[in-house]
This record gives structure tokens, sequence and C-alpha cells, in this order.
């Protein structure tokens, strides 16, 4: 990912922001402190806080404001990964070249991390300082988080995912499945970060959720293109693991060619999203390149 | 739990409550939202609602607040049964006498199903329509629930547990561990309702607190003592399932004349930090009462 702007730079923020989040708990398991160090902080891409980076750039937001809104999603997301990797799960042994955090630990453990991990995100956005005229906006931040991860989002999402294991489903569907599964949690990246701007319009705000939900979809659809054309080296995990697990995926559904058509379809209709904010969106032109070029 | 005055009653309101939350969810996944309310209303004693709603009866709290904080203290309770009833955890088959979440279902879903309810104890706190006067406390209200259900408090507790089954572990450190597991919630119970009160003073909220944690530790011993008192047929669950998971227990370290005595001792400094309130704390001491004089 050092090929997008500012990224190590960001990569770097934002882990030592979780860092210190880390560092600030009382220690009372060591082990399970250490499962969510491990599950928060070896290697990921940090897109999400990155999305919440260059979004409040764009719209000159406070980065102290963003800090929190970027961590609070970086642990949702990482407490997905930790109970999505689970064996009664995806059963994966690793995850970005690493064992998975119930490999290197336990299951229990593995669990509890993730549970923890869930309330730490609402911990960071509860207890942030955030700026005097944001903070205002404190529990609507909240409330965002809550509808991008749960039930209504990313849970519910995972759930369609282990439904349509074994089955047949329509590409409507699993763009459904998708749209919940990762989707949710990428616009509640660039709407939050949004938030965290005095400036942001409604139609600013629409115009950037568009944004997100066909990048999101974008990078499904690339991610399982990378899986059938990439090699266990370049993933940090074994290749054609869809395939294996039986997993509904695009290339399945459209063929590989047209898994690339409509990755490219994506790609120009979030250029296009992007064309009608009032504001230098090159970053977030660059990411959604990003997304449908990268090949690992 | 016959016995509490207002039980049948206040139970009766804090289901028609959950319920009314689980059936606004719009429906993604049956099965997972067929799990939450399973493990959110099948049976359940409703303790920590019941102890919210008294506190926040003898303080004049408006009741209609006191709802969120009860439903999202139990749905943070009924995620934290489904995960640590997983063959990971303590691997328990019975629940309340019915098969637990993850039998009933699968694990997959008894995981998804418990990490949608923690979403969903957030998202009744921050959507709440709180009154007007409570409202500003809202954050304050979330950072309580933070506090007693993550890594520093029930999250921590239950680390702790499992790090301490097969191993010799003191009184002192059994006590930490269960001021952690149940304490933390029992106490977010008795001082979240406090905060929805104007008139709660800090001293107040300090004998509330003491209280909660005796309560929560009387709770606990007596729980330890009825294990290898009572029956399956009256837990609901296999009896002797601590010996038999070779967990430190009260019974196991101070005898069982020990832990009867512990339990009274308990109750008594409860009942005692009761007394310097400056309301009609009846209510409150009577489910000190109850919570050691039951059997089952």
């Amino acid at each position: 990912m050092t090929r997008l702007s500012n990224h190590a730079n960001i990569a770097e923020r934002i882990n030592a922001f979780l860092l210190e989040k880390l560092n600030q708990l009382a220690v009372n398991d060591e082990k399970l402190l250490e499962a969510m160090r491990y599950g928060l902080l070896i290697g990921g891409k940090r897109m999400r806080p990155y999305l919440a980076y260059i979004t409040g750039d764009m719209l000159a937001a406070n980065r102290q404001d963003i800090d929190a809104v970027a961590a609070a999603l970086e642990c949702i997301h990482a407490y997905s990964l930790l109970h999505d990797d689970l064996p009664a799960m995806d059963d994966d042994d690793l995850r970005r070249g690493q064992p998975t955090c119930h490999k290197a630990f336990d299951e229990a453990t593995a669990i509890l991390a993730g549970d923890s991990l869930q309330t730490l995100a609402f911990d960071i956005l509860a207890n942030h300082e955030f700026s005097p005229e944001i903070k205002p906006k404190q529990i609507k931040l909240i409330q965002q988080l809550v509808n991008a991860s749960g039930y209504q989002g990313m849970c519910g999402g995972q759930a369609l995912d282990l439904a349509a294991t074994d089955k047949a489903i329509s590409v409507t569907q699993l763009q459904h499945l998708h749209s919940l599964k990762t989707g949710a949690l990428l616009e509640a990246s660039v709407l939050m970060a949004a938030e965290c701007s005095s400036k942001t319009t409604e139609s600013d705000k629409a115009a950037l959720s568009q944004y997100a939900q066909l990048v999101g979809l974008a990078y499904q659809v690339q991610d399982d293109i990378i899986d059938i054309t990439s090699t266990e080296e370049q993933l940090g995990k074994p290749a054609g693991s869809d395939l294996e697990a039986n997993k509904s995926t695009y290339p399945a559904l459209l063929g590989l060619q047209g898994a690339q058509e409509k990755a490219q379809q994506l790609y120009q209709q979030a250029l296009q999203a992007l064309s009608t904010l009032p504001y230098n969106s090159q970053s977030l032109a660059e990411f959604a390149t990003f997304i449908v070029k990268r090949s690992h």
C-alpha cells in the first residue's frame, strides 16, 4: 500500500494512537491484553483509518478528532477478523502471513480479545476529547459505528456470508452480503470522518456514502479475483481459499473476465460519485485506483 | 425470584422493551436474529435490570430512562453468556434448563449473536430518547457500560477465570476475578440507574457502589455453594460443574461452612452500606437477602 500518498505516515499515526490506548488499560490479564495487541497491531493495511484520515483532510477536519474515529473503526475491524478466523467460522490458520490469533494464543482468548476490542471501539469514541464543535456529535458518531458494525451491518453480513457457503446465490445477493460485511464499515469510515468537519453538507455525505459503497464492492470483487490469481506468498494466506471453502465469489458467478469488468465499472462509478464533490478529492480517487489495481 | 417485590412486573417490562428493540431491527439474516432473541429472551432472572429499576425507583428516576439502562445491561450479560458457554470457553450444553445457544443453533451463530448483542447494548444507549435532564449524561452512561463490560471489567474477569482453571489461587485473587467478572456489571446496574436521577449525590453513589460490589461477591459465594448442594433439576444445568471444570471456588478454598459464613458476612456489610443512604432502600435490602437465601 506504499503507492498511496501519506500511507506510511497515516499508518504510523494510527498505530501509535492504538498502542497508546492499549497501554492505558490497567493490566488485569496479561495474556488477554497481549492477544488484543496481537489482533490490533500485527500487520494490516489500516484501510479504514486511511479512508477516515484522507476524508477528514479533504474536509479540513481536525486530525485529533479523526484519530478517535479511525481507531474505533480499526478496533471493530480487528475484532471481526479475530472472530471470523475462528474454527467455527472461516477456520483460517494464517492472516497477514502470521498465525491467526486463536493459533498464536487459543480459541477462548481469541474470542475474548475480539469481545474486548469491540468494547474498546466504543470506549475510544465515548472517552475521546473531541474538539468543542465536534463534541455535540459524539453520540451521532457512536450511532454511526453501531449501525455499521452490528446486526444491521457487519455482523449481519458475516451471517449472510456463512449462510451462503455451499449455496448458489445471485450477484444481487452477493452484493447485499458484501455491502453489509465490508461496505458498511468502509462507508462509516468516510461518513464518520465527514461528521468531524463542520463544512460537510448533506449532498457531500450522499456522494461520499456512494463512493464508499462502490469502492467497498470493488474491493471485494478485486479480492475474489486476487484469491484465484495470486500465490500464497503474495497473499499471506493460502490462495484459492474461497473456492476451497465453497464460497460464492464474483469470478464464480461472472467468470474471471466478467469480474474484472465489474471491478472496472464500480471503479468508474466511484470516480463519478467523487466528481460531484466541491473539494480536491484526489486522495480518494487515488485510493479507488489502488483498490482495483492491487494484485495481492 | 418470585419472592422479590415487583419482580414479575419488572421482568415483564424489560422483556417487552427488549423484544421491541429486536423487532425494530431490519431483517437481514433470520437465523442470526433468532439466535439473538434466543440468547436475550429465553429464561433468565433479569437480575441486572431488576437492580437498575429498584435503584431508579428509590431515587425517583424516570422509568423510561431506566428502560434503556436495564436493556443495555441485559444485552451485555446475555452476550457474555453466549460466549462463555462456547466449547472453547466453559463448554456448557445447558443454560436455564435449555440447550445453550451454540447447541440450539451452531457455534458460528452463537459467536455472531453474542457480537451483535454487544453492539445492540451500545445501540440502545446511543439511540434512546432520554429525558431532557438526563440526555447530557448519555455519554457518561456509555462510558460506565464500557468500563464495566470490556477488558477492564467483565471480559478481563472472564480471562482471569479461564486462567485460574486447574490452578490454585488465593481468596483475594478469586475475589478480584469475581469483582470483574460479575461485580462490575452489577455495580454498573446501580450506578447507571443512579445517573438517571438528578438527586443522587457522590456519597450516595459511593454507598451504592459498595453495596453492589458486596452483593455481587455474596452472589458468587452463594452460587459456588449452590453448585455443590443442589440438584441438576434445581439448577437447570449439571450440578458440581465447577468441581468438574476444576475451578477455584469459595467452598474449595474456605470449606462449605467457611463459604456460608463468608456469604453472611458480605450480606451484613451490604446492608450496612445501604444504611448510609437517606432513602427507603428496602427493595435493595430485600434483594441482598434474596441473593444469600436462594437455594438454586
